[in-house]
Formats: structure tokens, sequence, C-alpha cells
């Protein structure tokens, strides 16, 4: 096998662009200097467009889970009553991080491979009148489900006044987000996924109503504050030493999206996805989402006829090609596929080609190139879009 | 469009594998001292197996015409007579070296697209017994057509004392070279093909014979001197200031050759030819080669019923996917796909599924995916050789 390649196809990390790494690659430079204050002030009305936002989006030096913490730190006081909508392992990990601060957490299960309901969500909150904030995940990276945020925004606040938190870690940046216009109040995302990035960057961006609670939340934080990160981006700067290199290919990354064109880029994922949820419905394996329900980022696969985890080994070793398993009680049952962020329907044109090969070994009577050209006739159909 | 994405499939340069852009872009290190000796002497048995020779393979900071007219300069006298067999663009570039030096050049043209036939060659050195140096390309890289440069190194023993040097500029490192062993005096090739780096290298090995011709021959010449290098490369240095980072890269590239196994480099490549051709001929595609000329690094492509202009401009266009187009009287008739060096069996998938939409859009009606499957049958047949 050909030495030195890897085809990664995870649901994040994505490859970096080639300039991306040229920009990260540039000599570290004083984080206090004007040169990084111009590089913010260029990086911050990019990444609102992204949000949807006209608000400030922070930038912190973290990881996702660290975003997520944010939220729930800025925007609930110690013993208030939250709600937490479960669709899968993140959704959960939302739920751990307020039972860790002693909130009182109420969690709305879903069965893993489908989308929250808003009719549940509302349901919910007509006999809880004391929940403060509702958290949801909007692609649940584990399933490969993208939730309804903007349905379930509505219904939130048709139900409640409480504040509607969304961990857009795994899709910001890889399908439309109107923060403002959806009425979420809190959007976080990661720099490793849609953002083409390595991990070690966190976005979190807060609504007016928001605000207010943060600015009175009397909870116990520092680095996590959010005033502190909104005080220094106004300024154009970070309150704590700031990842550079990251910080580097984040500017390069939104010039990257901004080339390309915002919708372009949705318009990609979209097709990227159709196109790999043809493949197997044309090879007959089954996957684990409704077309609804599915994600433009992810998809989770859940073979009938031949063992997920002997596929992903075959793949690996005869390709160099790497595709995620499952989580939890799906461990063993389902593989991920990522397409996102810097990946293109010729990557995954390439990637079907050679799963079809893998779905063969690993034991399923299939015939080759079908799955290919399924996904070769969704791209000539709606291709065009993605141009 | 996926921006920042090139899809390079030339016939060279190749990709550059990442552990060899890592590798080059080490700090510069003084060339007299010891760090380069070190490297250069850890390069040089590499290089030998590669070449199939026991003799010095010298490393001149030059592209690879540089080595071709380092092979003229050295080998033939002014005034003396060679001949050039010339089977397309590369063959004729010999001819002109040649030329240049006011050589006696006779030429053997052969029809572009069929390979050298080494009875013609003995018919030819029958009626020229005073021709001394007989060259050919090995690769043609503006055909495809790997000439069978043992037998032609046979016949030219057999016919006469000439001596027969080979370019093997888009061949050698991707397909099997015996130098010693098939009786060739002078091998030259470059860096930018099968050996996966940038140009910038040419490698020179000359057999005994050749090296007592180089010793007398008052042909002027100082940087491409040929006694200069092998002096120096004795004592793991060069005469001249080398390219330092192509050298790191070109240490690297060789410790990737070792570790995936010279056979097996060569077995990936027969494979990819295979799979290349079987996917053309599936989609009733024609092929400017047969089967018994073609080359494992490069595959021409004469469409009968779209346009090969159109059709690269629609890949370039669409999928940042890049093929050469034809030289010469071939200039629209032809493209010409590289599936060299740093590419593997998934990288020839992804360009089958991909052109396959481009030869659609060039208006050939095809049924999608047959090219791709045709492929993967032969991956699935001949794959365990290049494992």
């Amino acid at each position: 096998m050909l030495t030195d390649q890897q085809i990664l196809r995870i649901p994040g990390p994505t490859p970096i662009p080639p300039s991306v790494n040229r920009a990260m690659s540039q000599p570290m430079i004083g984080h206090r200097g004007q040169s990084t204050s111009e590089m913010i002030q260029d990086i911050r009305p990019k990444l609102k467009r992204v949000f949807g936002t006209q608000q400030e989006v922070m930038i912190l030096t973290a990881s996702g889970t660290a975003g997520l913490e944010t939220a729930v730190v800025n925007t609930v006081a110690p013993g208030e009553e939250v709600l937490v909508v479960v669709t899968g392992a993140f959704g959960e990990r939302f739920a751990k991080i307020c039972k860790a601060y002693e909130i009182k957490t109420h969690v709305l299960d879903v069965e893993w491979g489908q989308a929250a309901d808003p009719e549940a969500v509302k349901a919910f909150l007509k006999e809880h009148p004391e929940v403060k904030a509702v958290f949801a995940t909007f692609c649940e990276t584990s399933t490969g489900v993208l939730n309804p945020v903007q349905e379930l925004a509505a219904a939130v606040k048709e139900e409640s006044d409480a504040l509607f938190i969304v961990d857009g870690v795994s899709c910001v940046g890889g399908t439309e987000t109107k923060m403002d216009d959806w009425g979420i109040d809190v959007v976080v995302t990661g720099s490793q996924k849609a953002f083409m990035l390595p991990a070690g960057l966190a976005f979190v961006a807060a609504s007016e109503r928001a605000w207010v609670k943060i600015e009175a939340n009397p909870q116990p934080r520092f680095y996590l504050d959010l005033k502190k990160h909104r005080d220094n981006i106004l300024k154009d700067t970070t309150p704590f030493t700031p990842a550079l290199s990251i910080l580097f290919g984040l500017q390069q990354v939104l010039q990257l999206m901004e080339e390309e064109g915002l919708e372009q880029v949705y318009a990609r994922h979209q097709l990227m996805m159709k196109m790999t949820r043809a493949a197997f419905q044309a090879l007959d394996v089954p996957l684990l989402t409704t077309d609804d329900a599915a994600s433009p980022t992810v998809t989770a696969v859940k073979p009938a006829d031949f063992d997920a985890e002997a596929f992903r080994k075959i793949m690996k070793q005869e390709f160099g090609f790497e595709v995620a398993g499952g989580q939890q009680h799906l461990a063993k049952a389902i593989f991920r596929i990522g397409h996102m962020g810097y990946c293109s329907p010729a990557d995954m044109l390439q990637a079907i080609a050679i799963m079809e090969i893998g779905v063969l070994k690993a034991g399923k009577e299939i015939e080759l190139g079908k799955g290919v050209r399924a996904a070769q006739q969704i791209y000539l159909n709606e291709g065009k879009l993605a141009q």
C-alpha cells in the first residue's frame, strides 16, 4: 500500500486545506501586538456571517466541550431548572455538564438516530414552567441527525421564556445557521469540524436576551466567563493567550469560505450528504437516519448483513481510509462518514468507490459501481447548486 | 466548488507526500557540513537499488533535460555518430541535444503511441556500424508508451559496441529498472515524477563501459561533467551547491519506498495502469497505446467521440482535477493521466469516477459507474500484489 497516505473521513477533525496549513505555520507574533488585533478585526465580521448573527462571536482557546460548558456556566444560575434534549452522545454531554454544576436537569430522551420533536419539547415545557434554559444539539455527531433547531427555537419561545442553547459543533460552517432569525440564544461550535482546522478553538455567540442573563448570573467562572471575552473581542483582543497558529488558520478558513460563498459551501455539504445516502441506498445498505433527519456533515450507516467493525478495519488496512465507529450502544453497529469542511464531491466519489470494495470484502454481495453511479447521478442532477 | 483543492494527475509533477513536505521544510544547513554528508551517505545505496545498479547514482541540481544533456556530453565525442530512437516528444529532445553539439545524429522514428522495435534497431545498426551510442526513452511521457529497454539493450549489444543510453525520467522509481542486469550504460531520471518530489534534481548513473568513454571524452563540459560528480559523491558530497531542501525530501522519499518495498511500489503502479486502462476500455473510450506497449506511470487516452480539450476544461472547472493534454501533432487529440509517485488505487478510483462525469458532460453517452466497476474488479483480482 502507498505509505504516508491517510484518507480521513471521520466526523472531525477533517483534513486541513493546504493554504490553511501554510497560514498556520507563520512565525509566532506577539498576541498583544497590532498584527493580532488586525487579524481579529478581520475575523469578527466573517465569523458573525457564519453564525447568522449581529452579536459578537467570541473565540475561546479550548475544545468544543469547553464551549458547551461556557454556555452552561454563563446562562444558568446554581439551582435553576433546565431541559436538555438528548438525541445522542453529545446531547448527553450537555446534561452531564449541567449536572456537574448541580443544576436541576431534566432530560428529554429521543431514540438515537431520530430527530427531536418540537411538539414534545412544547409539551414538556407546558408541564415544567420553571425551566430557564433548553439545551439541544444541532448536528448530533454520534448519529448523523440534524435536529430542527429553527422549529425547536420557535417551540421554546412559544411555550416559555427559557433561553434556547444550541451545540453546533459538528455542523456550523457546513449548514445554514441563522442564529438571530431563528431566535437561538446561544450557539457554540469548535474549530475542527466544518471549520477545517485542528481542534483548539471554540466559538460562542449569545443573543441580547442571553446577555441579560449572563450579566446577572452569579455562577462562579473565570476562564469561561463570556463577559470577559466580549469586553476583549470588542477591542479586537482576547482575555487570555489565544492559540495563535489556529487563529492564523481561522483567518484563512474564513477567507476560503467567503471566496467559495457561504451559500455554495452549504450547497456543497447538502450535495455530499445526498451523494453518500444515495450510494448506500443503491447498494441496499441501511442508513441510521431518515432523509428528513439527515445531517449534511455526517452520515451514519447501519449495515444489516456485514460487520461494521470488520468493514472499518478493511478500509483502514487497504486504503488508509478512516471512518468513525459508533458510540455507546451503537458502538459496533454503525459506522459514521464525515463529509464536512475540506471535503468535495470528488472526495465522496472516491470514498464511495473504495467503500464498495470494503462492503464486498466485508461479506456483502453487491453490484460494484452501483453506489458510485447513484452518487454520480445526484451530482449531475443537483451539482449545479454547489458550483 | 471547494476552493483550495487541486487534484493533480498530470504525468509529473505528482503530489508530494506530507512527510516529504515536512522533510523539505527543515531549516537550511551547511551543504559542506557533516549532516549533509550523512544524508548523502544514507541516500546513495537506496538510490542504487532503485536504478538496479552497483554503480554510483549521481545527483545533479538540475531538471531532467540537464540530465539528458549530461548523458550526451559525457558519453559522445564531437563529430561522433549516434542513433536516437524517437517514439515521441522526449525522444526528439535527445536528438535535439545531440544536434546542438554537432554530433552526427541518426533518428529512428517510431509512430507516436507505438513502442520501439528491437529488430528495427538491430537492422539500423547493421547498416550503420559507426554508431557509438544509441539513445532511447524508457517511458515516453508524451504517449504513455513504455519502451522495451531490456530488449533494446540486448539488440544494441548484439549488433554493436555502442553505448545504450536511456531517458528514464517518467518511470524510474515507478517501474522495475535493472540497469546492470539489462546492460544499460546510462540511465537518467528526474525528481518530479515517480520520485514524488518537486523538479530540481536529476539522477544519472553510468556503467563501467560508459565510464571508460566518459574519462576519455574530450567534449567540453563543466557543471555537467560526470567525473566531477562521481569524485564528489564517492566522498558523500556534491561538486556544486545542491538543492538542499529537495535533498531532504529525497532522503524521505527513499525511506518511504523502502518501507513500502520496491516490489510493492512497482506492483502498485502496474495495478493503477491496469485499473485506468480497464476503466476506459469498459467505457468504450479508445486508448492511444496497446496493452503491451503501455506504461505503468502514464496513460494516454484518445477519445473518438468527444473533445479531449473540452473534457480537460470541464474536469478542471468542476473538480479542480488536472490531466495533461497532448503534445505536437497529438496536441488536441489526446489527454494523458499520470498515475505515478504519490498516487494510490484509491486515487485512481476517484479519478475514474469523476472522469466518467467529465466524459458524459463532454458529450459521450456512457453508463455511469461502468468504468469504476471495471477498475474495482481489477483491484479485487490483482490488488493483492500491491499490498
